[in-house]
């Protein structure tokens, strides 16, 4: 930088002042000496407003480089935001839907009697599919429980029991069924678990 | 500002120095005009790096500012794009749950012949009004049609027809149910004009 040169010549003039005062009588009959003085004694002279400029300068260039900082860490920041937003996007109504599938299930769960409560049955299990596959375009799906091992963080043990024909610490039983969103839990599946 | 104040200076004496040339032999030995050249001289010598600071501090001023209006630009657009997707974030999943919402309402179009039809009808009219109240809550609700005026913005004509008891441009049957999205047309309505 132009400026960093500048400072070396100022110091080395200001040494050479200090070796040979510029305001003696003999000297400035002189030629060289004088010239040598007066360029010294100017680069001396302007060196504080000079100095406080480049500094200055040295202040606003970090200024600029600490906003450009905040800059990118907001960017950064909204970005990620956005990504959260758009990844659970269907939480709240999916979780406002959970009930009514609930009780779509329970409905449904009859042994028909006629032909025409079979056909409508029918037609309800095609559009209780027709609901779980929206749902799982945009990532909720059941949680898988009978027969699983016991988590905690999927599953709500609302029962113990006592049954051979079960592992330890196996679902035996769901009492209400679970839903994920992608990697969150949308609502723990309540179970009835093994001891 | 200090930097003005000096330039105005540096002019001045710039002016002092075409008045009288310092190097000339005479000069040197008269103590008071020397100082004076020496000044002169100084200001003179240092004038163009100060200039070129300031010029420097000035750009770097305005590239700051520039920056500065960039961060809040970029602030203001990711919120709006933030508000944008929470207001709309159930638009995927509603999308995906209509064409479901219409066979469930076309498969409950049915006159039942026993209790057990009657009663299974029952329980899917509560299911589909819970699906219904979960989607309002989200802001989505069906488009009114049958005896409206027509709307290009949410009505689709795909007949039309002469009917006396209807007004002119007014949806005679709903061929297929719109739906809206707080202030978005999620689907237009399929409907039946009159003339």
């Amino acid at each position: 930088m132009t400026e960093d040169k500048k400072t070396d010549n100022v110091t080395d003039t200001v040494e050479e002042i200090e070796a040979e005062p510029i305001f003696a009588e003999g000297d400035v009959t002189e030629e060289g000496s004088q010239e040598e003085a007066l360029e010294s004694f100017e680069m001396d002279q302007a060196q504080p407003e000079i100095a406080e400029l480049e500094a200055k300068i040295e202040e606003m260039d970090s200024r600029y480089l600490r906003l450009q900082a905040d800059f990118d860490n907001s960017r950064r920041r909204a970005r990620l935001d956005m990504e959260a937003a758009q990844k659970y996007r269907a939480q709240s109504l999916a979780t406002d839907l959970l009930q009514a599938l609930d009780n779509f299930e329970r409905a449904i769960q009859i042994e028909p009697d006629t032909e025409q409560t079979k056909s409508l049955l029918q037609g309800m299990d095609m559009v209780h599919k027709g609901l779980l596959d929206a749902l799982k375009k945009e990532g909720i799906e059941p949680i898988e429980a009978v027969g699983k091992e016991f988590d905690p963080h999927i599953h709500q043990a609302v029962m113990q029991v006592q049954d051979e024909s079960f592992d330890s610490n196996v679902i035996v039983e769901e009492l209400q069924k679970g839903y994920m969103l992608k990697d969150r839990v949308l609502r723990p599946a309540m179970v009835k678990v093994n001891e």
